[in-house]
């Protein structure tokens, strides 16, 4: 198996793809490494590029008007990760997103993943299909919330993630961030340095 | 400009497409009337289709473990309605989707769509973008939530809709349902009556 084998995978969940097909995939990704610590994507900055992680793990963050922090989204192995708006509207980031883990990305500009799906059919209808995944995993998430109490949110938001995630993400959280576990049951007592 | 001009309109937001390609787009699709009062969607019933409103109005509806009520949508003319996480994975519906208004839909089946995005290139690429809008947009939502009080939400939702929309909603529901206008800001007293 090549070393982009769980790629493939992941494409394959969707949609019939060729070796050979693949392999023309590839072309329109670049691979990009991010130390821990580093902002892959920092709030208020434009959004050019997606990325699918294939090592390591990201954390996304939103802080809201007040300066509360909020944690969107724990990308790991296999994910996808970007500040979805802002990417799809061309438009600034809203999120910050952040290494807590050495991470190797593979990552795709706007142009490239519209002129991928121009040149390879199969790719526009396996972003079409992830997209409406994404929709139906989201709005699970939204349904939630309309039922759940704001305390037991962010319980609720980590049980989405499988356990070695669960207590992966609280330990390099805890490390990065430099606080106790139990303060990340609470994210808006996060004290976030800035990094570039 | 033909009936069908809005929906046209609504697909070149999106995509280019010439009329030619319209006209065979069209065909994939069935104008649907639903009755005002009657059930499009029932929870619990498999959901074949999705839906395209070219004039009239529904409402979207969910009901918790605990069996209170929420206000998922409210579905208006240019809109498109359906259980969306149901219509994707062909599976159960959770919500109710009730027609509050006499409706007619533009109705295209899973499979139909699937076949339309495999003659149509463009149009596997609308439904993509369309995609990613409808994501972008719930997870506005999703941060409104994250932000807000429970006793807010309601408010929230509403306040996403055109003011004709919110006016015409509130009143459409209270004459449907047979409840006062101000039990519409707490949907949990809502009592639905069942029709099909």
């Amino acid at each position: 198996m090549s070393d982009f084998s769980i790629f493939k995978k992941h494409i394959r969940q969707f949609v019939k793809i060729s070796d050979d097909e693949f392999e023309d995939v590839l072309k329109y990704f670049r691979i990009r490494k991010v130390k821990k610590g580093r902002v892959l994507i920092r709030a208020g900055q434009p959004v050019q590029h997606t990325h699918w992680v294939r090592s390591g793990m990201l954390v996304s963050r939103y802080a809201d008007a007040k300066g509360k922090e909020h944690i969107i989204q724990f990308a790991f192995e296999d994910c996808w990760v970007t500040d979805q708006s802002a990417f799809y509207k061309q438009d600034k980031a809203q999120f910050t997103i952040t290494a807590i883990e050495d991470c190797e990305l593979l990552s795709i500009s706007f142009d490239d993943r519209e002129r991928l799906c121009d040149d390879i059919h199969t790719m526009n209808t396996f972003f079409r299909r992830k997209a409406n995944e994404s929709f139906a995993k989201q709005q699970k998430r939204l349904l939630t919330y309309l039922t759940a109490e704001a305390k037991d949110r962010y319980d609720i938001v980590m049980s989405e993630y499988p356990p070695q995630v669960r207590k992966l993400s609280k330990k390099l959280m805890a490390e990065y961030l430099g606080v106790s576990r139990e303060t990340l049951s609470r994210p808006n007592k996060i004290k976030v340095k800035s990094q570039g």
